[in-house]
């Protein structure tokens, strides 16, 4: 089978990882997977909520949002309407997650950082592009914290690296790294987050059409699995490289 | 191991479905899973939202709220904060697409079916508890529908059976259908939903603590699919019993 | 007359008053008055709100609500709609004033009570359900604060005991304890809260289709002030059992 | 007992009634007992809500709120907080439930009189003041209706009149027409609304801090139906007069 | 040409400015342009805002609020709705910003003034009125701190004088203080707000229909800066009379 | 006197409109002036609001937002914080109004056009980057609503071109387009928006510290006019490249 942009089942779209995008954040990522653009900015906060206090230990949280036009049909702001929506709620957290499965808190110390994923444009996967994204974004506001000794250099508040991506089965094919068309049509969607090491953080599969079975299941995630490792490899590559601020 | 209320791994709570449990509703159950309890009402009512009128479809939801003494501490009430809280619209949403994926939206008619899912009293579990007590309301509710000719009797709105329970790893130890405590602890935190024919609707797992390793989801899933039979199982029971009105 | 249940224009419905409902708040009372259902919950938390800090003085306050489906046809949640309804905050304040009537502040130390009333299935009379199966819960909650020494065991923070109950005029004749159908054809409606030595404490009356006489109002208040008579003796036949946490 | 002003226990206030205040609404009354004062405007409009239309019936309801320095210290303004307080609700409804009760909605046609009860400055009574003002600014309104011919000349909408006043116990005296200072003293407060043939339309009594017996109830109730009765008399002296628009 | 009230181009409504209309406020003055009416008080309280906290400044701020029925049809309310409107923030705004131009802050002191300025009845004009009623109020406020010791003697908050009117161009002839009828036909609107020395606060021009050129703008300020002069004139008259509290 | 970034008081930032930025809406452009960067989005959609209905006219509005993280510091989601501040509304108002003083009703058709403005780094005059993107953004969706034939190919929906630039006082010295460290120091801060003919859509001066004479003024519209022409000769040079969608 091929795709509607003629990729294999097995290959993400191009991707791209721009570090220091705003000159105001203390990471600020803007990451690409094909037609999808997200913005990750970390803000960097000495202290930490009220009930974490005292504690010694960070916290990390995010909030995703997208612009009213960065899809096909705009979308009503939600300040506007004045509330977020589940759909909106349901990634922040899941992006925040994905993230403190990486963080060690007492490594941290009492700082915060909040990860700002604003969708600049939508074409499917922009969970897994923001997580993606984020961790880099992460990645340099811990580098600026410890130049700036709010985290002590010899600390490591990363245990690991994380990366998403979405797979799913579209007209019975496993496909990795769904566009929107594909999103749209598939009949299984998986968001699969996994730590360099190639181990779990989450798996969220939704049957869209028909329940899924026990060796779709295994299909999908092997191409996951693959899929997270190669943006593991992308995230080092583009953090070995030096940060001009 | 033995684990604090002396069952064994593999064991769920014993679980209790009391169908008819209010007068008013098309379909009520109050469903039990040890001591959480979730009353369900599912709400039928001609016709469907805008987005769907003249398609001769139907539609499925469900709202899924805490009483703020549910809990061991009180929680706010978020009709009093004015907002729903990210974890709410989550839960409600996975209520709605798991119900979703046994109906036959052309069976169904246009007619729309409402299922609130009330937690009373909260002791882990209350999202797999409330979808297994949802599916029988459901059930009942589309019974309802049919004795009232909205829904031709000779068609089948439910293509099958959904139930779901949660899953997790608890010093290192596999376990079924956590209690809070359990919960609480947990390395790896799974929720599985499933259709009577063992087929999954919903897997989620989350690492709380330490990533989770392939053949730990393996037996996760293995132990969740057991969990889900015999929740099918009781449906079924119950079901069979007459429904007094 | 005969009434649609049969009672005579004097009786309330079947009442009970079921201690201990759940486990975790600290008075939990299921009060039925026929088939309006309310679960009253008691929170005791140490402190007061900001104003009342440093007086020595305790504060108790309650919130009311209805579950969605509680009513013939469902109602939207007001956690949904964003705000709380005219109704509600009416009730909540009542429920409020009524229990505040036979508290000692002093002796309840600077400790704050919250009853929160939820109508599980409504068959009108639902406030005054609340009010009878709040101060029940409210005694247990004061009970299990002064076994834990959060307010001492010689003070008497409850100076008296609160019942309420609903009387109208309907087709001419004064009934006590309306249900739904006969409260939507009353021409008066009136709430009355007294306390066990008969006085009142509220008296809220309504003129629903024709004004009413003084001599109306005075039938009423006599079958109100026996039928909360009633229902303080079955408050205290409840609280003289003994209560299994 | 002599009362802070002078006034005997049962003397009323001078209260006036300024009937065509404002220039754009259809009837608009400034009302004052003493220091109360309150704008009341009436505004028809042609129509009813959605859940009356056909019915050949109008519909009459009342908005009520304070400016933010209406009294001794400054109230944060609804409209800032987002949401509208219990009393607010509370009072809105009374004033609402208030004029219906002497509205002939056949009579009135498909027509919604909107009473917008705004308190300019507070010092008790005020929404005995609002109510007794917005009677006469609604019966301008209805006036205005008639003269354009959107209710017909030979109906009579108003099937009566309505007033209302507060009484209450101070230091164990029966007092009319609270001003502040007497009605944060009061053991008993009560709020009275009146037909012009001495009936009742509410009766709202709370024990503010002892309660109270029905022979305090009975002194109160007299009291009151006389206050009513001299404002019914005032509000038709005022519509006696030629209003000059 | 002649306008609709008789007035040449350069003449102002009728103007009063009544101190003291509250007996609440600290500052209370009820203003009127022709038949605009905005009631403004103002609230002095001690201590300021937290962000300027220590600092030993003060604080002045404004909110402005429309009565629903003060316009020819009725606007809903903003507490209703939830939600303030854009015009309403962009006013109170204006309004704060001007009275804040003739504030010596370190003079204030941490004292904060509040200044709520709501429209009562709107022809046209009404923030003008607002911002020239709103000083007045403020300096009696600042002369009741003063009285109270609240600010020492010898400081002197105020900077200089402050007033504000509207210009605008209608069928090619520039008007000073446009009533509603006017307002709605301008090509150009301007809002000015003037020291009493001549000089601008604010100058907020607005092309209606046509763009407008800088000699139009020329003589728009012309009118404007004369009309504010002679406010300055009524605003000195109406301090310089004795206030009775 | 030498500025910041060494240009001259007459010089604008280095300013560019990249066109076609996202691929989804009708009109897309990302604007700089500096470090400040806007992206416009034009939304077609068939329709105009209600209230305009069948009146053969079109509509045109506008919203504006930042992100989070486009300041310094990070600034709370307003979609979180359930409201929309007043500084948001207001330029978004601004903004509208500008572009609507360029466009022809009648030509337009029964369309609306919604311009999405949001800020994703700010640097001072984000509001005026706005407006002269949104411009371009607003052509762009104009000339592809002709190419749909949503709008008649021999219509000329726009009437002239639109540009903005903040002028201001800092330390004396009259600046043009002034960055974020002027616009804090600046004593007089102004917002001209003209149309391509030099003539003012929009004029908004506000004293920050000191009052300022006419004759300030007129060297700040000086200044702004002539910045104001060299943006709509960058626009015009934007819009005759050749758009690749």
């Amino acid at each position: 089978m091929s795709r509607i942009d003629g990729r294999t089942p097995q290959q993400l779209r191009p991707v791209t990882i721009e570090r220091g995008w705003s000159k105001h954040a203390e990471g600020s990522v803007l990451v690409s997977f094909g037609d999808t653009k997200v913005l990750c900015n970390a803000s960097v906060t000495e202290g930490v909520p009220r009930w974490r206090k005292g504690s010694g230990e960070g916290w990390v949280t995010a909030e995703y949002a997208m612009l009213p036009r960065a899809t096909n049909t705009r979308g009503d702001r939600e300040s506007v309407k004045g509330r977020i929506g589940g759909r909106t709620h349901e990634i922040s957290r899941l992006i925040g997650r994905s993230l403190r499965a990486v963080i060690d808190y007492k490594a941290l110390g009492e700082n915060t950082v909040v990860l700002d994923c604003d969708v600049l444009q939508a074409d499917g996967g922009t969970r897994t592009a923001a997580i993606t994204g984020a961790y880099v974004a992460l990645a340099d506001a811990i580098g600026w914290a410890q130049g700036r000794k709010l985290i002590k250099a010899n600390r490591k508040p990363l245990t690991g690296t994380v990366s998403a991506v979405s797979v799913g089965i579209v007209d019975g094919t496993p496909l990795l790294d769904l566009r929107y068309e594909e999103d749209v049509r598939a009949d299984t969607d998986m968001n699969v987050v996994c730590t360099g090491d190639g181990r779990f953080v989450e798996v969220q599969g939704t049957a869209e059409a028909e329940p899924f079975a026990r060796d779709e299941l295994g299909t999908l995630l092997d191409l996951a699995t693959a899929g997270c490792a190669e943006l593991a490899d992308l995230q080092r590559k583009a953090l070995d490289a030096a940060l001009e601020r």
